[in-house]
């Protein structure tokens, strides 16, 4: 059985039809066994052309009558990626080989790859021509130390050549970022105002979560739009001096993004990657001067003050090279931050610290004048010590309530965080005093819970370390969209794992 | 918009529809966005029950009218692991959190894994609970000598715990095996007959290409069945002392088939995973004396003496941990053996030296002869140089082609393999002599030609190393099915890759 359109030349044409499938953003092109003998079976992989775009898809042979003779099916990510419409005629061919590849075989075999390997690998990486067990193979052989300081460079600087990347016109431009793995240290949306009430540019960009269970960018969405493109961002850095938006519409570093659903779906981070998405981002931006917070700890994602000198070391050493002024520094990650962990609960809290109420977590402020403080230095000039000073003051007086609200309105408008209709508090199984808390999984409960993808579900933490507890008192309180959500959180949290140790009379016990 | 059949408490049943969609073996569910109120949009991969069988698949969510309200369709795969039928109701639960993948996270990062967590991993992997981009990352993260001896064993041990194991009621059994690598190497179907003619018991089963043009069981496939169940197998090996069939269908290491998917998709072969893969097999077949052939070339896949020996050392001790005798030996890698690539033309090699042709290519008799008589030797008992001298009488006096042919008989009947309609001769571009042949590009040439899928397509190979050319005379000739696979072979072939070198007068030129 032949389709007379399946023969032209080196070329093959089909019929574009849209078939609604979420493939988790995965190129896939579906289409009838009538080509094999055109050799398409052979490969897995297609480049499918449209108007001028391209988009190299994996193909899934339909071998039922979804599909008339002549069409072919697109997922959604291929459909948008080539903007479709329905019955436009695609152009298929082969696949040219992907001489990047066999770097990261390379890579994966263990050896050392240069800057213009990374660049090939990064370049194809951004223009989708790779599958996802091929990012998944690339980011393992990633992970663990396995890249020096002179790859994790040539990484960085292959991400910023391959977006787009921001000019300000002035400077300094004051940056920030935290590398995570501590739930609720939601200091960015407190940190921005700060420094944009003293009068420093900070056009901040931030990530939705990874393998936490929220990132900025999901916890600031429950309070305004953070989608902007970039005439938007502008606009409001231009009128507020300072906006927090979501990275990923302004396609800095687009190789980073592609890498970062792959690393969602391992719940993996490594470090190298680490750190060239973090930096490129920083340089993409066109930031200047940049404070990072390593919080370290025994379930953070930086697990001791070595591995985080370590960290840092990279952190300062490749900013240099990029011709950023970084500042790496450590802080407490023994224990979450604030007291929700999802989205909508952390917005509350920032809330309540912004405003100054009287219950507003402790720990959060704390870590938020911190890290403004250092900005005010680094970036404003401010003399060591009074940074902290002058933070503490933008706060109090209110200034930095009041810049919040601009740029919010600027951003869209202020609005209410969500709130989960479902809720269960886990009780202490006996006494005791608080001594160990793993942040892992409690944010795995929280995730389990439905966050980030149901703003309001996570959960809320009662207690902190050193603290004594009754028998049955909450622990922590689940929240969830629906009851599948709530029911299965709750599942894991009873599942005997320890996730909060109850110390009674010097026993260790759950 | 609430479906009813969506909400039975825990679990959510919904109509089996088979969609028909080939996803190369992974499993896929595709369903409604109407089960959102249940948390099901967080997790992208689902439990599926149907009569007792599971399977884990990952979720596509479709907002097209493709499915009707309580449908959900599943991907080829899911549908056959599930035995499925049309509006079966099949019963949806979350996804338990798999705890192995933990452990692949620990790998991932450099740790040490034992036993139970490879015997974790690997049961898992079995159940086809991973998916594909998890599987690529431990893949991923084993490679490059990242595993030492004792997680070799532990593989290994796990991977013969996951699978039936033989039990053949008689030692010594002998086996062979060949690390790959070296195209057209098929010594299989002519060691199994000289050593079952001889009266040693080798119940031979072979895998399909992983990363080259032709595996064993591709190429045998052009001859006889290869697809037999256990007690098919059982009944050649009783009748014939030996058989050459598929492992695959016996599921001796269903692991082993999981990991080789991907591993096929990555083109990558892990020097840990293969020993597991090798041994495991192996030690599950019910072997007792095994020989295992390690070409060695800069360009098969072993590269040096010191790679093969490392291998070598790696194969005959985790043997030897298992209970079985193994002796690895190295041969020369450094071109092609015979003279087709790609399974017909392999086998056609193959009839060749079992009919004692005159033109049959000398070095695949030789190689054969060489392994035969160490089986012959290692499982024999005859003395040592008596094995090799043994091997030869019985290929010379039409023995070993007599056996060949029951084995055929008895596996489903001998057939004839298939010729390729179009063909192309790519010549030499000027006169010299033949100083290196590129193994590597060479296969992929063969590949691209559409092998192993079209079991006729590859090439075939017309000069030797250290032979002196004219120019235009024919350096090989690629086979294919379809004009297409010949167009993007030969496209590649001409690309300017170094394929083979031709040396004049001492200047090495293409």
């Amino acid at each position: 059985m032949t389709v007379p359109s399946c023969h032209a030349g080196q070329h093959h044409l089909l019929k574009a039809r849209r078939l609604g499938i979420d493939t988790y953003q995965e190129a896939v092109i579906y289409m009838r066994p009538v080509c094999r003998s055109e050799g398409f079976e052979a490969q897995a992989r297609i480049l499918v052309k449209l108007n001028g775009r391209e988009v190299i898809a994996t193909l899934n042979v339909v071998t039922s009558d979804l599909l008339a003779q002549g069409e072919a099916g697109l997922s959604e990510a291929a459909w948008r990626h080539l903007g479709a419409r329905e019955g436009d005629t695609l152009s298929l061919a082969h696949t040219p080989y992907l001489e990047s590849l066999g770097r990261v075989r390379a890579k994966v075999y263990g050896e050392h790859l240069e800057e213009a390997d990374y660049r090939a690998i990064v370049r194809d990486v951004a223009a989708g021509r790779y599958a996802d067990v091929q990012l998944a193979s690339f980011m393992a052989a990633c992970a663990g130390n396995r890249m020096d300081p002179g790859e994790i460079l040539s990484l960085t600087r292959a991400m910023v050549a391959t977006g787009e990347r921001l000019d300000w016109g002035r400077t300094p431009v004051a940056d920030k970022h935290c590398v995570g793995g501590l739930p609720g240290n939601r200091t960015t949306p407190i940190v921005v105002p700060i420094v944009a009430a003293w009068g420093l540019t900070i056009p901040k960009t931030s990530s939705r979560a990874i393998t936490s269970p929220a990132g900025t960018a999901d916890t600031m969405e429950t309070l305004a739009p953070v989608d902007l493109d970039l005439p938007h961002m502008r606009r409001v850095v231009e009128r507020e001096g300072g906006c927090i938006v979501w990275g990923g519409a302004v396609s800095l570093s687009p190789a980073d993004d592609v890498l970062i659903r792959v690393e969602r779906a391992l719940d993996l981070d490594s470090e190298g990657q680490l750190v060239a998405s973090v930096l490129s981002k920083k340089a993409a931006a066109g930031s200047t001067h940049v404070v990072i917070d390593i919080p370290v700890g025994p379930t953070a994602k930086v697990r001791t003050p070595e591995a985080a000198r370590t960290l840092a070391g990279h952190l300062e050493s490749v900013g240099g090279a990029l011709g950023l002024a970084v500042r790496a520094c450590h802080s407490d990650g023994s224990q979450p931050v604030g007291r929700g962990i999802g989205p909508a609960l952390e917005a509350r809290d920032v809330l309540a610290v912004l405003n100054n109420a009287p219950g507003a977590p402790v720990d959060l402020r704390d870590r938020s004048l911190d890290l403004a403080g250092i900005l005010l230095e680094l970036g404003g000039g401010l003399p060591a010590g009074a940074g902290r000073l002058q933070a503490e003051a933008i706060l109090r007086e209110g200034r930095a309530w009041r810049k919040f609200q601009a740029i919010c309105e600027a951003q869209g408008g202020l609005r209410e965080p969500p709130k989960a209709p479902h809720r269960h508090a886990v009780g202490a199984p006996h006494a005791g005093r608080v001594t160990f808390i793993d942040n892992r999984r409690l944010a795995r409960v929280a995730k389990l819970a439905g966050a980030p993808g149901d703003p309001a579900a996570g959960l809320d933490l009662h207690v902190r370390l050193g603290e004594r507890v009754a028998a049955g008192q909450p622990l922590f309180t689940v929240h969830a969209d629906s009851p599948g959500g709530l029911d299965y959180a709750l599942s894991f949290a009873q599942e005997g794992e320890t996730i909060l140790t109850l110390e009674t009379e010097g026993v260790a016990a759950r």
